[in-house]
């Protein structure tokens, strides 16, 4: 089976817009064994995009579209896929209702806009939306079964998880069985976690190990393919184990899972509270622990001290700052050892650093960032020892803020693992 | 005149890479008049490429294709389009030179498989590669002009700059001129912005308006084409001020323009200080504030108040948790009003809501949040006033304290510009 990818939108004809959809639908197909023609990109023109309708049904067992389901005159998809199937719209009360609904929940009238959400081509099928008013349309044409999402990058991804993929299992190859997992690791550049996986890459092995590099996350994916699912699964597991060995401690989790989510769950496994103190990240770091659902369990809260006097507010000794400047080892020391004192955490974690564009200098250039920690025993009512570790960090302000609060939370990973901070801890945004 | 734009690789097929240069091209020929029909991606397939430049050049009189110029076995498109022209390829002496000289300069020797990047369809024109080794080609077929360029983004845009686009502006003069713009308005739902647009986003308007939503943002993105570059910018203007006095104070901004970026330009034109208390959103109110370079000029800093403790520290009485709730209007208020005072802020915001997906319950659901302000005018010693909103935010955790946070900018940016709050601020996270 073969597909076509088409997505609908003036802004993305005009390159206001980077169409990012087609690349997520053609990886998940092809998680399935089912291979992608082409992508097509069309304007908002009812005309434009029936002819690119009927040209991949023709060419195609198999026609994903995203975009143009909206409430406003330029959404025209659903116009163009009745045109191309030769029939009219018709009102599907359901959802009439469910938009409704959705509204209801929100305590707003429907606008008499949305009405149009709730039409479909005649002998197609709507396809329920969880995120948002446009529900989807499943169709047939030219022997080809074509699948119609809203634009909207998470309400594709939603509603492409939920009902669409679950209905194409059914296509998929079934000569061989695929597994895929990803491993994922922080603090080791592209190029050196390459390296320790020699011979693992090979482009001729099965399974096949590949990396990807994504916000200083390298994340390593195994692809696995036998005959068998016995073997396919005893396979994959083997070189994931194989991989974990060769990576150590710069490995977090599996799959989906963040660092902060592993960092929230050994907190939670030994009873321990933990505090943060942060400075060029603004909030960053604890905006990224608090992602985890069920992170007040481990989470006290922290202190913005983005100027002086919150950081002397904070318990630090303005004579400190003086002396050794705000970016440094003493300053994010005092920064952690504060903010634990402070709200009797068993853990702190501070950050100063900067972000740049402007505010760096010979000395401390755009990059420069300490991370600072103060621990105890969980319960200990002993005083806190600290540690610290500068980063020299490049790429632009949002890179070197996020690799910053990243680097604070493994560093705190590795701490309660035991292992030495400077091996592993990241130094460059980009490797 | 108008173009297609095609990117070939086996990588973009599959979803592996997204293709960027398709949006970048098209943006360029857009300021040149040039309008794209549409875009397309093929995977390294001689014969599929053959196709879709048979076809590109069948409907538009300008085809620009990136990719699969390469050395290596699976670079077609040179060959692909040598079979669309019916011609065979021939070697260019002068591009043999110009690859060799190219690896010299990095001292290595030219491989035997470069020299394949130095072939064309006869009757075609080699373009020089500044960048890396493989040439581009000019061609026509079927009346349209044909330009490949590579596909490594760098070594597109320097060769679309150096030689593409100089020949393009030929085209240009006599033509039509399209000029785009986007308004950025944050706090009504994408129908309601339709609904105050009526009229203005008729399909057959020019300029043509249209509305495309992201994390809670409705952009408003206007296209303007005349024949002549005073009259498309006058047209682009006066309808850019249309659709400004139908958003009002929903309008934060142009182009990439943030709501966070419009609120540190507010404060610091007035000069005031903000601070932030924050608990469901765990620091990304600062997180937000501080992602503009500068920010230091307005923002003091803040307190991650994830913890009834770490409220408690801040000034907020057990008592009033205790009797209204944590997620209530009082906390909301105090909360906003202990962090101005602590600091000596002239505004500061707080945020106090459930974020779920766990913590919901019949009278206070997941989405239920509230957002508070307390301040007073800019050196004032007077005391602080304090208002608060309540939202109902839809939508996943990540979506809600998305939605909070901003709404918690925008109500402060109301706040500067005297406008009342309850008018405006989001209670949706999507519609």
């Amino acid at each position: 089976m073969h597909a076509v990818i088409l997505s609908i939108g003036d802004e993305l004809v005009l390159g206001q817009t980077v169409d990012t959809n087609s690349a997520f639908l053609s990886a998940e197909l092809a998680t399935l064994g089912i291979g992608t023609l082409y992508h097509q990109t069309v304007a908002d023109d009812q005309l434009a995009i029936a002819t690119a309708i009927r040209q991949a049904s023709s060419s195609a067992q198999l026609v994903l579209i995203s975009g143009g389901l909206g409430p406003t005159d330029d959404d025209l998809t659903r116009q163009a896929l009745a045109e191309a199937m030769g029939v009219d719209l018709v009102r599907d009360e359901a959802s009439i209702e469910a938009i409704k609904a959705m509204f209801d929940r929100i305590g707003r009238p429907m606008s008499k806009r949305n009405e149009i959400q709730a039409m479909h081509p005649r002998s197609s099928q709507m396809i329920s939306n969880d995120c948002g008013t446009a529900p989807g349309i499943c169709a047939e044409l030219n022997g080809a079964v074509i699948y119609v999402a809203p634009g909207v990058p998470h309400e594709l991804f939603a509603m492409f998880e939920k009902s669409i993929l679950p209905q194409l299992q059914q296509y998929k190859a079934s000569r061989h069985v695929i597994l895929t997992a990803k491993v994922n690791t922080f603090g080791l550049g592209e190029s050196h976690v390459a390296q320790k996986l020699e011979g693992l890459t090979d482009r001729d092995r099965n399974p096949l190990v590949g990396t990807t590099v994504s916000e200083g996350i390298v994340a390593v994916r195994v692809r696995s393919e036998f005959a068998d699912r016995a073997t396919t699964q005893q396979q994959l597991d083997r070189t994931i184990e194989q991989v974990q060995q060769r990576l150590g401690a710069a490995v977090f989790g599996r799959e989906d899972e963040t660092i902060q989510q592993s960092l929230v769950e050994m907190l939670r496994q030994r009873g321990m509270k933990v505090a943060t103190a942060e400075s060029c990240t603004g909030g960053l770091l604890g905006e990224m622990i608090t992602q985890v659902s069920g992170s007040s369990d481990v989470y006290i809260g922290g202190w913005v001290t983005y100027s002086n006097e919150m950081k002397e507010a904070l318990g630090v000794a303005a004579a400190l700052i003086e002396r050794h400047g705000v970016v440094s080892q003493p300053v994010v020391e005092s920064m952690a050892s504060c903010a634990a004192l402070r709200c009797g955490a068993d853990a702190a974690l501070a950050i100063t650093g900067v972000a740049g564009p402007q505010g760096g200098s010979v000395d401390k250039p755009v990059g420069t960032v300490w991370v600072g920690l103060a621990y105890r025993n969980a319960g200990e009512q002993a005083e806190y020892k600290t540690e610290s570790l500068l980063l020299k960090l490049t790429g632009n302000r949002r890179a070197i803020r996020d690799r910053a609060a990243k680097s604070a939370v493994q560093m705190l990973r590795l701490r309660l693992r035991g292992e030495p901070n400077r091996r592993i801890v990241i130094r460059q945004a980009h490797v």
